[in-house]
């Protein structure tokens, strides 16, 4: 089987196709014939040998699984051969890379892909859905009638957790600096729109929440500008980040007794284990997405799994609108 | 009646008895005579002039409240006339200080005093025991089977957590610096104590955890060594702060997905609220008091209103060992 493998981390340009041998699922695990994927930053950071998680070369990257069950591993029951899929694997960390035609994952990961959704839209999901869920969901215990903020409404995050907030029953504002970006916000169920550059955070909170400030906060655009969504926050309310390394001044959470919840989706695979509440995630995002109220948006551009490099030089590029997603089946539809 | 006033910020001398007039209860107040009050560390610092929220001059400080109730507002029915009652009021902000013979606070502070503690044990409970109440319960959901982690086991809010801890079901640890303080932490109930200058965070981390990680770390020192207690959480794990203001690397946090949850228990209070919740807790308290599964230490030495700056030089020295109550009353038991 093909495969997408870098053997020096660096520029996009490192990765070179491969013929490999499939592997056999252990007993835990399925192989997954794949039809689509995507890339998400962290595949970027790995790539360019940010994070000191970074497996050893040659690996195969990417996390997002989407496809077609292929082999069964004994104890597995909830999956049978010809089933169709979608997880969040972790090519990042050296287990289970999605780059490639055929991939083996822990069954527990998995889920029965959204019925009424595209491949491509499927791929698009999982570590986005996952990472938003956590965040708002078991992290920040949004419930209905919450006042939440979403900073990066239009990103890869961002989108997909304005959705779950609405699912939630949350009232739910949200920045993004372009018109295109506020198109997206709006499509996605969003409540109010902010234009961060025109708006000081001061005044949104002001005018959305009565000044009382927002019960949750969180930050799906990864900046280090903490201190605004501090500020945003109401006493006692709580603030999430995506961010992955950044010093901050924690004094303003201490006057309003905030809580911070920094989210890596990853955190548990990198100590080895396998958490399994991904699969039920994963299931329940299912059932919303079949009930028209979680859907992805994708980048206009397509590329194939010879293209990941330029699938990647798209995401780094800053210009594209929605996920950016890598087919591997030939002939999907856009959807 | 008598007041201790501050008319300058300062040294512990800036105390001056006064006499003035008592207040009357407005409609959701009760007005307390007072029996004993007791130092917190947010006293020293509004004394000094520290924080940005320290109320215009001249005015009674003081936090604890434990006393009988004298005058009761129209609105009032959980309290009557001649009811032993204590709480948490918000001398510091300029709104009921307890640094006097009566005190006027709103009644949804207030609980009923635990029966079978002495009033000067009850003085001593109110600020320490909602801001543990706050971290622990509230906050980082403490449950049973959870392995917790105290620093500070032996201070005004540690020795309390470790009971609350205990008392949630929890597993508890504790660090501490000396003998004295080690008894202190065995005495309310810590399961394991931690010399912490003589044993890295790792090596106890293993040895009590199995490498894991606690589910729960709180730092009720108030050190602005958080890097240790991410460094001793689990992965997604709760940590719980009291530190006023500091910057830290969040790094950490961000690999191990962790929960920073700063506690001020003042924080609604210091924007207009009155949080009936803190009399909801200190009527949780009460029942685990006479359960004698909550009880504080006091400190050795004595004081009364006239001393409430050698109160102050006490508790600053870094020497008292268990909570600084200043008598009110005349002829108080011990306890």
């Amino acid at each position: 089987m093909k495969v997408q493998q870098i053997h020096e981390f660096g520029a996009p340009d490192v990765f070179k196709i491969a013929e490999v041998e499939k592997s056999e699922p252990g007993s835990d695990q399925i192989r997954v014939r794949q039809m689509a994927t995507s890339v998400n930053p962290v595949d970027i950071k790995i790539r360019q040998m940010g994070p000191s998680f970074a497996p050893a070369l040659p690996p195969v990257l990417g996390c997002d699984v989407a496809g077609v069950v292929d082999a069964v591993g004994k104890n597995v029951s909830r999956f049978r051969t010809g089933d169709e899929v979608y997880g969040c694997a972790a090519g990042v960390i050296g287990r289970g890379g999605s780059y490639g035609e055929y991939v083996v994952v822990d069954a527990e990961l998995m889920a029965n892909k959204p019925r009424t959704l595209g491949w491509r839209e499927t791929a698009a999901l999982p570590l986005v859905t996952i990472t938003a869920w956590e965040a708002l969901v078991d992290r920040c215990h949004v419930k209905p009638g919450d006042h939440v903020l979403i900073h990066g409404g239009a990103g890869g995050v961002g989108h997909i957790a304005i959705q779950i907030a609405k699912a939630q029953g949350a009232y739910v504002a949200t920045t993004v600096s372009t018109d295109e970006k506020a198109e997206i916000a709006r499509r996605c169920g969003a409540d109010e729109i902010i234009r961060y550059r025109d708006e000081l955070v001061a005044d949104y909170v002001k005018r959305l929440t009565d000044g009382r400030g927002f019960d949750v906060v969180f930050d799906a655009a990864g900046g280090s500008d903490i201190a605004k969504s501090f500020e945003a926050a109401r006493v006692r309310g709580q603030v999430a980040t995506i961010t992955t390394a950044f010093t901050a001044d924690l004094s303003p959470m201490h006057g309003k007794s905030l809580t911070l919840n920094a989210v890596l989706m990853l955190a548990t695979m990198l100590r080895g284990a396998s958490p399994e509440h991904n699969g039920e995630i994963l299931t329940k995002a299912a059932v919303l997405a079949d009930a028209k109220r979680l859907k992805p948006v994708l980048d206009e551009q397509r590329f194939g799994l010879s293209d990941v490099g330029a699938a990647h030089t798209r995401l780094e590029s800053g210009n594209a609108v929605g996920k950016v997603v890598v087919d591997i089946a030939d002939g999907l539809d856009n959807a």
